[in-house]
């Protein structure tokens, strides 16, 4: 029976994750092992410099569920490694609550959770609900949930190369309004952040990087443009970021 | 005149700052903005929950220095968005005592916080000495704060294209055994993580990501390889994690 590690950046309890543990249960056996706590924007990371606590949670029905105190590439290497004891056959990350496109991939722990599933061999999926920047009530992912299933019955199925990860998008739409998939590469995303300077009772200042939310440019064949258009973005990345292109400018510099 | 940021992950009074600090005035003037603490292997992150501190310190004569409570990237992020009055034209991380070397790249701080400067537009480099695994005593980072130097100053009278970085690693040898530049690829590094399972003086278990420190692959045109014959090693890498290579074999699912 294939079995499937699910975990995420947002926390255990995030509605994102339960879905996934809900819903993956159609394609076998689903083990969750996710932070405690949330861990959005907070990139690759290895925690070598202090133990970590494992604690056994409920979180749905048949499925095995798991909390740690590590990051999200923690949870998946401390299953890895061998706290999970039965082989796992497919890595899925999220359901994160916003789009991971652009060069949000570099920040995202949704993402780099899959990547620590590739480094150690194991395909992996990493899925992010496109939601409305301004939305303020609870989410439904019970669409996002059945894209999820689609796409990791195809990655069984049909294998990824490895060292690769799927990052897949999905519009914030009813099932029936999806108009299909596409195969994106990772648009422009234009960060408006700023610096906010203020002080603290004492006189004394301390900075928020603050701003407008990031936009994205919907150009047709990339992940927002995708989304936008309403489709699923399924984004392919590579753990190589070597870029071959400048090879041969480099070569020309006097060394 | 030139204007150089420097940060690293290792923490502002690590010895491979300092020498950044001092080597980089040769090209222009040298602002230090950097961890007040160490934030080694913890990926690239962006901290908006809460607010950061910028306190300034003394590091080299004739450099304005100022130390954050922020992840590296943050540090970038800050002098960057504003905090640093003064036009920014290079910004230089590092150096890091071991080397950065194949998917280290994705978890390594210094790398991170040179792509965070590739994302505001700035040319960037990161900077790593390959130090021997077992050498205990204090490292000489004399030869390290020329070569970088060097490759700085290309990277200033060149230019490199937009969303790319250079990662430099630099053999622990005199500068006269260093038998010149070349231009590589990320090679394959070998984790040898271990799960460790102890237990706590009430008998709970807890967990350390352990094991042997990774072993990489000496092949020819990668960074290790470069490295262990002698040679500075610059991989150049790019933001852009899109796998193209996988377009067609995608578009070939039953979506």
């Amino acid at each position: 029976m294939t079995h499937i590690l699910v975990t995420n950046d947002d926390g255990i309890f995030a509605p994102g994750i339960i879905q996934l543990a809900k819903s993956l249960q159609k394609l076998g056996k689903v083990t969750v092992l996710a932070p405690d706590k949330n861990w959005s924007i907070s990139g690759h990371k290895k925690t070598l410099h202090k133990p970590l606590r494992i604690r056994q949670v409920h979180l749905v029905d048949g499925v095995d569920a798991y909390s740690s105190d590590g990051a999200p590439s923690d949870c998946v290497a401390l299953a890895l490694l061998g706290f999970v004891k039965e082989k796992v056959d497919l890595v899925v990350s999220g359901i994160n609550p916003h789009a991971n496109i652009g060069n949000d991939v570099t920040y995202s722990g949704t993402v780099t959770a899959a990547f620590e599933a590739a480094i150690a061999g194991i395909p992996a999926v990493a899925c992010s609900l496109d939601s409305p920047e301004d939305f303020n009530e609870e989410l439904d992912y019970s669409t996002a949930g059945e894209v999820v299933v689609k796409v990791s019955e195809q990655v069984i199925l049909n294998g990824i190369p490895p060292k690769t990860i799927l990052s897949v998008n999905i519009p914030y739409l009813k099932q029936e309004e999806i108009k299909g998939y596409q195969i994106t590469k990772q648009g422009l995303r234009i960060y408006r952040d700023a610096l906010i300077t203020r002080k603290d009772p004492r006189g004394f200042p301390y900075y928020w990087i603050g701003g407008e939310f990031p936009h994205a440019v919907p150009d047709h064949g990339t992940d927002f443009g995708a989304l936008k258009e309403g489709y699923v973005s399924i984004t392919p990345l590579q753990l190589d970021m070597t870029a071959y292109s400048m090879f041969e400018y480099l070569n020309q510099w006097k060394w």
